[in-house]
């Protein structure tokens, strides 16, 4: 392994793929270079506890103490208290592992004290010995509503309640106009040389960070690179519902489909590097003809030796990129 | 083993022994027969969670799913949520395993949804299949504070958090003039023709019971004999701090104290008989001589055969005291 990069570098993420390309950038990165910025739509609240799934799989995932079978959830997981409930006639259609529920106990506990979110984030991490800055987007409760053929759903009604079955034909990021970002949020931005939008979902975990007033703005008027990572590779999503919700909306599930989705910065988007899977070299030059530059590797993420290297190979891009600047 | 009794039985209990006696009565009687009326003024919110040590106790060690070997929470208990909590510098205080959290979460969501705690118990028992009825005193909000040298304290703060160390000057049970008995109380008590009053704490566990407005008036206007089993043995407590109470508030910790608090019901108590261990055999005269009809017998119970024991022989004795009325 090379030295770690010094650069300032801010992390756009969602839950499993970005939080995997974020621990790599964390490994990479020195301490303190790297501000993950969350995305809390999926966040909501359930048997009167606050979830906030993408900040905790991020959390657990740069902690260390994630499932590395699933992604998500805590590493030596039991589920006593979800038995226990569901025997009661509980609703046990969202699995909360015992050890997980200790995080949304005391995160419940310290929001009902009045802390805000990033707040307890921030403390959070600090017991977890997680060096990097992570920050929810927003404080204020903006969540992601999904329109689908069965009516307007909660995400995580969609998600997990009905298993994305629904098909999708619109997103609503309720009362985001009135929201604001997170303290920091603004001043990583403004402070960052590298911008990283990771392999998360584009509608419903990248897209709700952008959302927020004042996010896509401050990236906009920051002239450092802004460089996507495909989450979609040979048409197919890694995780999750991705692929399917850009055919349900009526594009190709495709990586040039994410690259048009986020949009070039020269034109009316906000990137300026593209890296994909070599699976799809062949959509490269079609992508660079749009206007992006392009980095083809390999960007399925198994092991943590993955994640490193991807994380470097974005690094080095992004030096390029700002070295052409 | 007999066959099992028909009498018409109340018992009431607090925690640990309480529930032990009230197990062995629900073996001893025949299904339907049996009413727990169980202690509140334990009750409190932890961590967002409505707790009911007392409740939980009693439904935990009739549905056969409690801790042998503490006498309260769940067999086959897990701490996961506990050591993720502490670990981020929650509460640890007060120790919720991760099956009895299952419970707390699914009460408080019904609870929070405008159930009352007597129909989340009857729902919860009806779960844990237990056949005999158990009703929380009352569905209000009666805590206990205990007044001490260190000032007044919640129940849990006494009993747990400063593990009763405190020196106890009285007890209070707050809100208590206000508050009503939960359905099914009063009428149990009516039908009742034979209380048992368990061997639980008789400031902590008992008198809140009958300090709820009516409860002691319904169990003295009916006829029928009422029993006490004495907690202390041999001049200490089986379990907890009745002892430690009684010398405190300037008695002798005995049996004979424990027959003298609830007193006989010719004179201003509530008695019509005692039970009390064969350790404390010589004070059964003076007790006589208060005018109470005596059981001596073994009264601790450290097998389930023990607790179908003493339910056997407090029946019989039950039934001569009715003969006799």
């Amino acid at each position: 392994m090379t030295n770690k990069h010094s650069l300032h570098v801010v992390a756009l993420a969602g839950g499993v793929g970005g939080a995997k390309l974020a621990h790599g950038l964390s490994q990479t990165l020195i301490p303190g270079r790297l501000t993950v910025i969350v995305n809390s739509g999926d966040d909501f609240e359930h048997l009167g506890l606050k979830i906030c799934p993408d900040l905790d799989t991020v959390c657990y995932t740069l902690a260390g103490i994630a499932n590395p079978t699933t992604g998500w959830g805590r590493w030596d997981e039991s589920w006593n208290a979800m038995e226990s409930l569901e025997r009661l006639g509980g609703p046990a259609w969202f699995r909360l592992g015992d050890r997980d529920l200790g995080t949304h106990l005391e995160r419940t506990r310290l929001l009902s004290k009045g802390w805000t979110l990033s707040q307890v984030t921030d403390e959070f991490r600090r017991a977890w010995k997680i060096e990097q800055t992570i920050i929810p987007v927003t404080d204020d409760f903006v969540p992601t509503m999904v329109n689908t053929d069965m009516g307007i759903l909660p995400f995580q009604e969609y998600f997990v309640k009905q298993q994305c079955r629904p098909v999708v034909t619109g997103f609503r990021f309720n009362n985001v106009d009135y929201s604001n970002p997170a303290p920091g949020v603004v001043d990583a931005i403004q402070k960052a040389e590298l911008v990283v939008i990771c392999p998360s979902n584009p509608w419903v975990s990248i897209d709700p960070i952008l959302a927020i007033p004042g996010v896509r703005m401050e990236v906009l008027s920051n002239a450092c690179p802004v460089i996507a990572v495909s989450p979609i590779i040979g048409g197919r999503a890694v995780k999750g519902p991705a692929a399917k919700m850009y055919l349900e909306m009526g594009f190709k599930p495709s990586a040039l489909s994410v690259a048009e989705h986020y949009g070039v910065r020269i034109i009316d988007g906000i990137l300026s590097g593209f890296v994909m899977d070599n699976k799809d070299k062949k959509m490269s030059m079609e992508i660079q003809k749009m206007g992006l530059q392009t980095l083809v590797t390999k960007t399925l993420m198994k092991t943590n030796d993955d994640r490193k290297q991807l994380a470097q190979e974005v690094l080095e891009f992004g030096k390029e990129l700002i070295k052409k600047n």
